[in-house]
């Protein structure tokens, strides 16, 4: 992800970047005595050899063993799965220490900006029709064509392409939205995700450093919530359509001509490929791949990953025919 | 339905409606040399000889063969279930004819209309009472001792009775608002519904040439969302009361006297009789037939129809005393 | 509770209480021919020897035996759990003869109150930053360093502390809000609960003289709904977050530390202990008891009380290992 929002602070050295005044003790491997520069926190698949990076859940194994990151937060009985050459910070909770470096890398990132300084749309662009009480926030473009209903916030680092129709009461931040998108009354876009290290009496909030990317001929529907990437994208689809509440986590990835129902809600760094239809109220959890054209039954809870053109229903979500079988 | 907000174009000649830049193909019987003139697209039950229909799902078979259509747009298996005088247009797809002929119908009820060109309420009305930022579109009357929020948007076409209270941040457009009734902060009323027909790269939203009814003494609750109808009205009975984030899709019709608990969801078509109870969370699929007196427990994922007086519960929702049963 | 917000247009004498247009019946045992004078309507734990409670489930035996409230409305099956010296009133329909008593003693709280009369926040507060459209009502304090966002309305009745970020699209009324709290865009907080009493033609709308107390460190997430209690508060501990569209019904008492992930709906009365976990689109149903350290998997539904220190999931919920084992 080449962030285009939020202002990277780094470069740090790897030692400074470490540091914290939370107590949360590392150790570290394999390092020498020279100075590690590091200029950016990205997931295992992105990092490049400026980049740090962390390893957290088993699932992600594989892309553990290609990360190109010069070095990697994990634990200890993960660090064989690692590049020989990548240095291991170990720490028993990644999450927490990876939160704290990209703290210091992107200090704006952890409290989510209203922004108060916001100003009337006015002229401000060119070809576009926009109703009443339509505020803007700084770096924002609005493509030609585009319509904005009423009561509307476009916050900060917004892109809005040609053609497009955002509805009235509509919030909007650290978002892409392509051509042709129509947003619906009361959607939520772009806010930071539900992503903090519990802690009595005070939780660590975590940075959400991502946005998000609403590909081009969508429809988010009314009353929807797409939360940003933590430190990634939350991405939907070309022609993928949601229908009224909505609710889609961090990180979360939709492909193209996907059909999502009333209700449903998408748990974070979920990914779903194309042409999936999801019916009312259906909940998917975190971490899962669901394939390419899969068809998930309303009301069903999806725990475990699904393979391409598979319909599933239940909760748990199993085989469509054998849920409606045991459930005569 | 005598659609009373959307400017009808017709009448057109039959094979002129039926003419479409799709490439779709449908083949007609027994057509006499004789124009044909169609005045407006009804549902099977609602339509007149001078209306074209459709007919798309066997569950219909009983009100096909009563149908006083002049034309009915469905599937060559369902030929013998339709009168012999009704001219049968026969197409793969049923529905997206059905939106063709309705778009050339109803242009105008495509893309659903955010009014803006709004205006501050100011004292259009006389004796009701209302708040900061409260816009009006065209063709909206309300009646006496109405109280309006904060921030809501009254947009076109909409007659609310007296003495109502509408809320704050809600928006409401194409809808019919009987006396009494209590609309709750940031509820959604009359917009569009979740219907289109998929296609790979832009899919063709479903014309809505539907409205919403809600009738005496109801109260809908924060949040809510209520869609009106594609082709036929969206109702909401007497003294039926709705909690939060409550979603109802287009084409539904609920009874009086019911009471429907938070976040529940009923998908298109589905028709609800008097006295119904659903607890919260609980789902229920389209097109389906729930009877008088049924109480559905919180939860509960209805996939058939439910008969007069039932209790029912579990996912899928069963007789209650048995759910309890299997549930030790 | 002692209600820091609606008016009690109290004392009564007893009688003149329980009179009412409704033709409910109802008989008193034990009562002296002294005039017995009502200061307040409390539940059985809260009132004290001036006030009138209410008992109408067997769930409260325990402490309808420890009350010390004068005078009890309650069924007549019920009147042995009851304390000797207190005055026994026998009503079929206990919670509509209460409700009655209550709209007596707060007349104010029967209608949900829409503030119409706010006023532009302008310069009320020093030392707090705000957007633009936010209004407020009367009884309203704001400590300092507190931020609140654009089109956000702070009816009557509100208490929020210091360092406070309060979204914009918000709306709260009768709630106090301690330090440090977050509430996220499009919140609805303090609104009446879902509490009526079914009545063909019109239901009575039952009283919500209670209010709702969220503490410090907590989160709110983006379109939640949180109702004040009907008679006793509303509440949310502290360092608790609540992920988006959260639905959190009156009465309902949430711990310290607790993690509510997003679509979750918990029913009236319920409460929850410290630390407790719950999955996205799960539900509680109302009047139960949730212990400390409990964590109940994502889209369970859950129907009765739960053990400290479990961990629950499936609809109905019971032991996880139990759920993941019969879902094989």
């Amino acid at each position: 992800m080449n962030n285009p929002f939020f202002k990277n602070h780094g470069p740090f050295d790897l030692l400074d970047l470490l540091k914290n005044n939370y107590d949360l003790e590392f150790s570290l491997t394999d390092i020498s005595k020279n100075k590690h520069i590091i200029k950016d926190v990205k997931n295992l698949e992105n990092a490049t050899s400026n980049d740090i990076t962390f390893f957290h859940s088993i699932k992600y194994k594989d892309l553990a063993q290609k990360t190109k990151a010069i070095a990697c937060i994990t634990k200890k009985e993960f660090l064989n799965f690692l590049p020989k050459d990548c240095i291991k910070i170990i720490c028993p909770n990644v999450l927490f220490l990876t939160a704290l470096v990209t703290s210091k890398l992107y200090p704006d990132s952890v409290i989510d900006n209203n922004n108060l300084d916001l100003e009337i749309i006015d002229d401000k662009f060119e070809n576009i029709i926009y109703g009443k009480n339509t505020y803007i926030g700084k770096n924002v473009s609005i493509g030609e064509k585009t319509k904005i209903g009423h009561n509307t916030l476009i916050e900060s680092n917004v892109i809005i392409g040609k053609n497009c129709i955002i509805g009235s009461n509509v919030i909007i931040r650290n978002s892409i939205i392509e051509d042709y998108v129509h947003i619906l009354d009361g959607a939520i876009i772009g806010k930071k995700g539900f992503g903090f290290i519990p802690n009595n009496n005070i939780n660590f909030r975590y940075p959400h450093v991502g946005y998000v990317h609403i590909k081009k001929n969508s429809e988010i529907g009314c009353g929807c919530t797409i939360d940003r990437g933590s430190l990634s994208i939350t991405i939907i689809g070309e022609n993928t359509y949601l229908d009224n509440h909505v609710h889609i986590a961090h990180n979360v990835k939709i492909g193209n001509n996907c059909i999502i129902a009333g209700q449903v809600g998408i748990a974070g760094s979920t990914t779903l490929g194309d042409n999936v239809i999801i019916g009312g109220q259906a909940g998917v959890s975190g971490h899962l791949k669901i394939g390419n054209n899969v068809q998930i039954g309303g009301g069903s809870g999806v725990i475990k990953d699904i393979a391409n053109n598979s319909r599933v229903m239940g909760y748990p979500a199993k085989d469509f025919k054998k849920f409606i079988r045991e459930s005569r």
